[in-house]
């Protein structure tokens, strides 16, 4: 079993390169800090980057699922409200459901699992806990929460505070645990080291369960720049630059390997192109990855 | 002002003929006995009926709004739920609302009245209170929540017990105590005179409150059948005819008179199609009632 850690993008679309090589031999652990309980549903957004890519049904947008459409928003906007979260008519009843299932007393590891059932997908889907972590992020402005930050701030930087609000007293799930302690090497992601991975290493005992296997990191940037989302101002807050160097600081005490496109100075790097643009770039950088550790 | 009790279709289809004749001089109270908690929304049947009849947004169908879509709901289909409560998308979105406003702290009353404003509606939408009334019937197979009854127990008669729960306690808005105080007139709409009218007559105070008004009900009848509904097993139930004797007879010490295409025996009775096929025939019969007053 290979476990990977991802956030948003950069770690579902290693995801579902990995999926073509792994099947059902991949556990996904994903970031809950972004989940929103919002239109009366519980939105858990790369968990569900994560699952759509591995279904094959994520949008050409790069979220959501593909060919949705917006009536329930163009009926609230109709109703006066001010829309500043999107959600497609397909992704909500998702959402929905979720909520449902968490009011029923589903843990969230549950509805998440009968969610990839539902959409086909072999591998192993896992929300990084079932407790409530929620990500908050500082600037001039003040404190928000994650999707506030990223939306209605337009992740306006320079970032002076992050939090992981819950993760210190979450419990591991028995299923993160187990993928954790079975795992033949941990796979970090390319997605955003402060605010996609950090909540997860963030969680309770994680880091400790972490130790025993190989871990990997794979680098969000290509070509020394990030392709998607504000990492650049999220990394200038946890002081390590751009580069191999600055995730492999980031990342110091935790993982034995890099993969990036860029040498790293003080640990093992696999210097390789990291872009996963299709299909065949996917396969190919999971390939590597796998073939590195 | 004219107040009119409404349940759903056929009060629904007066009030819009009112509103040709009336403008904002009416003032409709909607059943809420309907109304259920689902997908995370509050679904009000009956005051969003009306409220759509009079928006001229009620889609052929005879309910919900005009070319509406049903993606969430195919959604949920394809996540394995059991969907035996249609709602379309833009009607969702009325209800995800609605809940979000009580949720809020928002009264029914208030978060109807800002929807039937954001849909330009000149009447005046009440819910009957804003206490949770629910209407519950039992069969032989037991008792069941209405739209349970009416949906998945398909209306199955006989009837053995109708209750609205909570209705002895609640109390009257000051919206509709209001309405109630000022009307010159109190149209008994033709809907379902137990299960859709039933609930309103039973909410605290509501029939004390009618006491200084006309009062003339408009017969749901037809021909002596009824178009739409299973108003035969509840009339049946309670121990009345599907006649104008029969209609006139549930409503004894309540009405002054009956609208009805047949004459009642002891009651003063304007006797006329009671059919509102079109928008014509709709104004026809509001002319009709509002000139026997």
């Amino acid at each position: 079993v290979v476990v990977l850690l991802a956030g948003g993008t950069g770690g579902a679309k290693l995801a579902r390169g990995m999926l073509d090589v792994l099947g059902d031999e991949l556990t996904v652990i994903a970031n809950t800090g972004d989940d929103i309980e919002i239109y009366g549903s519980h939105v858990s957004p790369d968990p569900d980057l994560v699952t759509f890519w591995l279904a094959d049904r994520i949008d050409e947008r790069g979220w959501g699922l593909k060919h949705d459409t917006f009536h329930v928003m163009d009926g609230l906007r109709e109703l006066g409200e001010d829309i500043w979260f999107n959600l497609g008519d397909r992704d909500l009843a998702v959402c929905l459901r979720r909520a449902r299932r968490l009011a029923e007393g589903a843990r969230l590891t549950e509805a998440i699992d009968e969610q990839r059932h539902a959409l086909n997908v072999k591998a192993q889907v896992l929300p990084m806990c079932d407790d409530p972590v929620r990500t908050h992020v500082q600037n001039e402005d003040g404190w928000h929460a994650f999707q506030e930050f990223m939306i209605r701030e337009q992740a306006k930087g320079p970032v002076t505070g992050v939090e992981f609000r819950g993760a210190e007293n979450a419990s591991l799930t028995p299923e993160v645990r187990e993928a954790l302690q079975t795992a033949d090497m941990i796979v970090i992601g390319p997605s955003n080291p402060v605010v996609s991975i950090g909540p997860i290493l963030a969680v309770g005992e994680m880091r400790a369960e972490m130790r025993n296997a190989r871990v990997v990191a794979v680098s969000p940037l290509v070509h020394g720049a990030v392709l998607k989302g504000p990492t650049d101002a999220f990394m200038q807050w946890a002081g390590h630059p751009l580069t191999s160097d600055g995730i492999a600081a980031h990342y110091a005490g935790l993982i034995d390997g890099l993969v990036a496109d860029e040498q790293a100075t003080e640990i093992p790097t696999l210097v390789t192109d990291v872009e996963m643009g299709d299909a065949a770039a996917r396969r190919r950088v999971a390939e590597a990855v796998l073939g590195f550790a």
